[in-house]
């Protein structure tokens, strides 16, 4: 290999399909269950058109309830073990606001992400200046229904956010979050 | 805030000063230390020109210590909380070699970083398709030396990567990886 060959930059976009679903985003999604069931549906495409795992994220302003970001799963298409939904999702709200903190002193921002965040993705929420992570599906859901690894977690996970001023609610639409596994595996996508 | 501002799509870039970097790379850098020096090398550069964090990364080719892949630190520059070093490496590499992970039956891959990886880099880790982690300055370095908080890690990481296969080696220059951080304290760097 010559060196010339080394890269210098990187794209990562969301599969094309996104453009519609955008315009038809709601003004605002109110209750942690609206928040999900919009995630939910950004999950269930990508397995529907092939475009990624069966995973789905978005970051939500607190207090306006509106959508700031979007993101599901890239790995496979974009040949790019970090384009997870949750990374994704928290790299196109900073690259929205300009800012590689999201939060502000007026402004709390919550991720929102269909499965419990891999060891990666859970690591990065420190970093990106949210205040609250809600999950759908467990770890133990990811592994069961699938074969995706969570990796290597902190054994008190929960607390290492909390710590640092990050609050976790779980189990909303654990089922549902859980039936999208199952949509992928009866559709045989790809598992890494 | 119009859903028309939500973003589809981002630009990782490493900086300009990067192109002459790579013409300059040597064929092979066969040692640990050979290896750690051009990173360190990265580091510093990445300091002097003011185009990110103190912190430097590279992908090598096992068998023929050539470089895949390089990375500093752009989380100020990029607005983007998720470009640290080593996830540029990552992410380059397999843009490079056009898959999502690096390692084949027939080569191994090594990451070299100039410091411990950070909750998120560590979780990518075992999704990269990488060997070995190449570590110089160990985390109370990071927190001694700097603001940097290196995140919620697993009590016993190094278990949390050799489970996975990946090997650790750490202290390779550790006090030139020091010296990295003086030199950005001195300059009075963002810290974030």
């Amino acid at each position: 290999m010559d060196d010339q060959d080394i890269k210098l930059s990187v794209h990562l976009s969301l599969p094309e399909w996104m453009s519609g679903f955008v315009s038809d985003l709601k003004e605002s999604y109110p209750s942690d269950e609206d928040k999900m069931r919009m995630v939910l549906d950004l999950a269930i495409r990508n397995v529907e058109e092939s475009t990624g795992g069966p995973f789905g994220a978005a970051i939500f302003d607190t207090q306006s309830h509106q959508v700031i970001s979007l993101g599901v799963n890239r790995v496979v298409p974009l040949n790019n073990s970090t384009a997870h939904a949750e990374m994704m999702a928290f790299m196109l709200a900073q690259q929205r606001l300009q800012r590689f903190r999201l939060d502000t002193e007026d402004h709390d921002f919550v991720l929102v992400t269909s499965a419990q965040p891999c060891a990666m993705c859970y690591g990065a929420c420190p970093w990106a200046g949210i205040n609250r992570v809600v999950i759908g599906a467990r770890r133990e859901d990811v592994e069961s229904l699938t074969e995706f690894d969570e990796g290597p977690m902190p054994a008190d996970w929960i607390h290492g956010l909390k710590e640092r001023g990050i609050a976790v609610s779980q189990d909303v639409l654990r089922q549902e979050s859980r039936d999208v596994f199952n949509l992928y595996t009866n559709k045989k996508g790809t598992q890494y």
